[in-house]
């Protein structure tokens, strides 16, 4: 049976502050994103998370970002190099050291946010992240942006890479991220959504925006779950993919 | 040959922000106590700290603190137990990652300031540093106040507990550290504060602030680094620990 | 007619957590104790709650705390009384600027959390939070815990207090709070909790978690926000305090 | 007799970690850019050089910067045009706030590092900094590059501008800062810098770094205090332009 995964970002409570819903989301999804503590996640908050993962089985990635708590992590930064290979590093061993004491282990790497974006298409800062990520365990997976120059460049430093697409993203004809400023860009009914993924992990293939088929070439799929909405077509997805044959599983080990 | 072990504070600049002379003082002493962020310490810093103790052999301390970067550290606080074993294994699990990327590892944990001092006499909040420590490494040894209470607890739970004596420092009849308020309480004569120390490593006695001999059973000293002048110090009571026939060298491997 | 005043801690969200209802909490509060980033709030969130308060005629207090975002305030702290002074000082001031921007001002201030409690008791805490109010501006209220020596202190400083009671909250004979982690601690019915607060208006007395009438001398009873519950206990206490006959007003002014 | 203010960045110690020397520098300068806490300075640290800035007659500016401590807001950030609003509001009420407490007042705002140099180009950013200083006290004066496009922005929007020069930089033929990453942009000649400003002053030319006589208007001078050698040019400089007739005074008022 052909195999996919789902990934979700996790562990993103501060303190008091809650967000998502991270028990239901681990019943649904085969890999945790898990938050650092530099965009979100306080260590209390991520061990609890961690634990809920380990106990089904859910594959553990950090989910590192800029050092940005008031913006989430969302605002673009430059950094120099030396800061964010050591801002890199700082977050997987943390999160490291916390999945140990979880008994589980930290099996990949995604990016979050302006991170994310930037290092998909920006060689320097990509060249940082992949530094940070060979320095602390050359082993660790790099979950990144199916179509981004990223990947070729990760490979090339000798990571493995495992590219991803986002369930409820429009995309255009060349296989980029619709802009979220762009009408459309986002979709909401769970049963287009499930058809466009189970599409795409048998055809490799998504319909644009405009309707072209377009080649993508994603190992994950990203779902999001912080709101009860988006747990539900995240469920929904995930059952109508077992409905159309395919196995969710991770990526990468789980312990 | 008898030795002794000289620990010192270290990798706590922060930013744009520098304090004490790292190099220097990573010549001079067997263990760095490395800041982990919380109170001091930014990933790039840190790095390079680490490198430059990997170089020379000196080996590598987690100096967790509380969450208090504008207090250094140095307020009590009272986080919850879920709060402060968090807060503990992701400095330490930070500082094995950036550790690991210097070439080295950490092999002890020395808190820091107010949780230092805490610890000493709390048993709540040293059982869950205790419970941090084990969770992450139960190999990682811990370095504690000569005399305290927490020596005791720490070694019951199963851990190796070392403990350390304060050059500058006077003690009282009881073998306490005397309170910084109180007049006569830090030691400014560099061969004064040798002459302490080579007594106490030979023979387990150091003279408190009444002229009361004290026993003091520890296996490594604490100098400080902070100043120009303090390091010289520091280089002092080497040499003079040295020209006693002790050998300076760490308790904890060094890689 | 006779008045009272309801206070609701508001202005807590931060970057992407959101907390409360700030706009439904302020059609029911006369006065909102408005975070200023220390303990919670960020300046854009604070002005978005400070543009409502100002709309409805709420006054608007500074709800100033602990630097400790990642606790919410509310982990014991002993900052020097320098940097408690300064603390305070910066929190009011930034507060006042968003006020302006707001086209409303700051009359009051309410200590947060561990802050509130702390200054209830300890007269070093309470003195450093009485100057810097002082240093700022003489003629901002303090609102504190009905009861408490904090009371005395400040008025014998010369600044303007008004005492507040908790409206779901039991209470001691002595007219203490009942400890929360004490069972029955806190009320739930908001028929009982209004019944209460009416008799408290009109006749200074609450019956004690023993049953024995107790004198609590209270110019405004304070809610909570942070659920939909809450809510919904907040509004029917404001209906019930007006079907007694009792005016809903703030005690500073609100312009 | 002409004048001219001399300006330097002060305030920007944080809890433990010191940085300039604040009181040697307010014997030379007029106005004093002190730090709000979002890139550097604690609000005990700032009060104390507000209360020497206060005994000094100098004038007081908001040094307002990104929310960056571990970057010391040198480093480019895209907050919303909320958020900066918000965090420039905030950062210069918290300023007021300490002025008064320290017995003087915040008479112009200099932003900082990154948002410095970003304003002076960026519409957006620029049209956000000057919508809060609007919104807080349109009476502010702001101190922005000399030469750049964010001077007729600020006007166009009702602001009083003032321009500044460096005392140290290099200059273009065209009037621009040669980046500090060119060869020569730096001048460490104390005669050569004074000499300098004092025909900036006198005829409103500045060789240019290819020797070009370039017009500059600029009625304050930028001095740094970030080290001994600093403060001795800067003391230099001072002295230089009294010699050539020229008194330094403040642009915006003292009190």
């Amino acid at each position: 049976m052909a195999g996919i995964d789902l990934n979700s970002d996790l562990g993103e409570s501060f303190g008091a502050w809650k967000m998502g819903d991270d028990a239901a989301m681990l019943d649904v999804v085969s890999s945790a994103n898990v938050a650092c503590g530099f965009h979100a996640g306080d260590p209390a908050g991520i061990l609890k998370t961690l634990r809920a993962a380990a106990e089904r089985g859910v594959a553990i990635g950090a989910h590192v970002g800029y050092r940005d708590l008031a913006g989430f992590g969302r605002r673009n930064m430059d950094p120099s190099s030396e800061e964010l290979v050591g801002d890199v590093i700082y977050q997987i061993g943390a999160l490291q050291g916390l999945a140990k004491a979880a008994g589980t282990r930290v099996t990949y790497v995604k990016p979050h946010g302006a991170l994310y974006n930037t290092i998909s298409i920006d060689a320097r800062q990509a060249a940082d992240v992949i530094a940070a990520i060979r320095a602390i365990d050359p082993s660790l997976v790099l979950l990144a942006l199916a179509g981004s120059p990223l990947i070729e460049q990760a490979r090339a430093a000798g990571l493995t890479v495992v590219a991803e697409a986002f369930a409820d993203r429009a995309y255009t004809p060349e296989g980029n991220l619709v802009s979220r400023r762009e009408k459309g860009s986002v979709l909401h009914d769970s049963e287009l959504v499930a058809a466009r993924m189970v599409r795409m992990v048998k055809e490799g293939v998504v319909e644009a925006i405009d309707g072209t088929p377009t080649k993508i070439d994603a190992q994950s799929i990203c779902v999001h779950g912080d709101s009860p909405g988006a747990v539900a077509i995240a469920k929904r997805l995930r059952e109508l993919l077992e409905q159309a044959g395919l196995s969710v599983q991770p990526f990468a080990p789980t312990t």
